[in-house]
């Protein structure tokens, strides 16, 4: 494969060269990259903007997730937090720092990825900065959405008696990087054996190649419901759980059973001698939405495909309790995935 | 010193500890850090986004750079891009990324300096990301401004015999870091020599503290100039002429005499034996902002404090000129600082 020098650009030739392919679809999108700062118009809805910060050794492994699908599920996952305001993400900056391992066909395959996102999405890349880097790939992105001023969620709004619906499936994102974890070691002690990734290739893609769930929000203003608190799942359910019940000042009761998981995260946490409902409530990146709707809307949510409900929203003193599917209770805490605490 | 381990805190839990003192003030915004993304109202203003991303070994050294001085900068910087675009800064989201070297006690001090800005700039700190780094430090902001459609400047607007502006005086932030350098080196060889930094305040200044020029807007306003194309010069003064003059299709003659630099910068220059109109147009960090203007502002312009008339601008065939002391044209190009390059 070709490799060219990051260096054969100059820093503004680079940056020119991996966004001219990126197409301004947006009609509040007025300047994009290009000028001292982006301009928009968002005149008459609100604007949302959230930020992530993602480092190579602490956010992903470049050993087994290919640069492509990172940059894909590095634009992805701030979609994600616009989505879960109720809104919809409209323009995204993204910010690189890359050391002299990488070569521009490298970060042609990055910004490869994020342009598949964008498009799928409807999102306009609009600014960012290109830097070098002493030790490996930093990536830095900012999301603006709009969202109209009624119709925003917030983490705490949820009230005694709503139902607590989970979108998709958890935990398996958690059993992908097991798996890419395990191939990986296994790979370094015998460079001959090749991964075996068969029958899993669902929880693979829930790790390399997340999705957003855009298809929940269109669903839920079709159907007319207006959820009460909503947030993204990325670092687990009991810690999304534990953020709504402490903002809303509620607790909730939620049951095993109810959690939807799917089959291959079974087996997977079967083969590794893990429990699967531990990787549910505490492994983190499946971006699925964790929300809470009136009880009234029981009929539209049990319809509603892709959705599980999981349990309702109690009284503060009762604390967040998980009841286990022998009917005992167990106090639910948040662990999540915290890579400051490693 | 005190040293409290960042471990001491989870994520979400020392997120809320350094932004907790942050107090919003601006109207356009209604919902800050704490959600899965903040909230602003821009209904009858565009709204203006850039973004930055700093890292330790590339864009800065703590060896010399106090750490509440790096704070302050990293925020004003980016103010600066939203004031080259003739608007205001309102809002940023901070993210950073840190080592185990790092204590609590620094993060505080880092983002005292974040404070100190936003307080002085009238900025809000809406959002951030706060995650362990395998290497240092990494800061990433963005920011978002607001600005008046009419009145918004890009890069573009250069006319034919438009006057070329400069703001304050060039060359002092790139002499300051020389000096800083040469000290690092010198007491790299012996640690009981302490630095001699008489007489060199100033230069220092512009090197670790430096101001947007949110003064000069405010005048521009005021006397009811509009410039017709604006930068930040960040890069030192030929690159980003050579912005203005590719993206409006013009060319400029700037008389080498009329740069402004200041004594403290001269004298250093003279000390390391260095060229200063050099380092004016190719040293960096300036954090000036670069204006044409149409010539009929010539008297006002003359009349405004702090700002100097260096050059016109020419039909794009001329090519970018330095006219040097003894009327000897040099041709301009940007060498900038380009930290891909080294």
């Amino acid at each position: 494969m070709q490799r060219t020098e990051i260096s054969a650009y100059g820093e503004f030739g680079l940056i020119k060269h991996l966004t001219e392919k990126f197409k301004l679809e947006n009609s509040s999108t007025l300047k994009g990259v290009g000028d001292d700062a982006a301009v928009l118009s968002y005149e008459n809805k609100k604007v949302l903007v959230t930020t992530d910060l993602l480092l190579e050794g602490i956010h992903f492994d470049l050993v087994y997730v290919p640069i492509m699908h990172l940059g894909y599920k590095a634009a992805v996952v701030n979609f994600s937090d616009i989505y879960a305001m109720n809104g919809e993400p409209k323009q995204i900056t993204v910010s690189i720092g890359v050391s002299k391992r990488f070569s521009v066909e490298d970060l042609e395959l990055l910004y490869a990825g994020i342009q598949l996102a964008c498009t799928k999405y409807g999102v306009d890349l609009i600014g960012g900065d290109t830097s070098a880097s002493l030790t490996g790939l930093a990536i830095s992105i900012t999301c603006i959405g709009e969202a109209d001023a009624d119709k925003i969620v917030y983490r705490n709004g949820a009230k005694e008696n709503d139902l607590v619906c989970v979108t998709g499936d958890l935990g398996s994102a958690y059993m992908g990087l097991q798996l890419l974890e395990r191939e990986k070691a296994v790979f370094a002690g015998n460079e001959e054996v090749q991964p075996d990734f068969e029958e899993k290739d669902y929880i693979l893609k829930r790790q390399l190649k997340p999705e957003a769930r855009q298809d929940i929000i269109l669903r839920l203003r079709e159907k007319g419901i207006q959820p009460t608190s909503m947030i993204d799942i990325s670092d687990g359910l009991s810690s999304e759980l534990l953020h709504i019940c402490t903002q809303s000042d509620v607790g909730c009761r939620i049951y095993e059973d109810k959690i939807p998981i799917n089959y291959q995260a079974v087996v997977m946490a079967e083969e590794l001698n893990m429990n699967i409902v531990t990787a549910a409530l505490n492994g983190g990146e499946d971006y699925e939405l964790l929300f809470t709707v009136p009880l009234e809307d029981y009929d539209k949510m049990i319809a509603m495909e892709g959705v599980a409900i999981v349990g309702h929203i109690t009284k503060s003193a009762l604390g967040l309790q998980l009841v286990g599917r022998e009917g005992e209770e167990i106090e639910l805490r948040a662990q999540g995935w915290n890579s400051l605490e490693d």
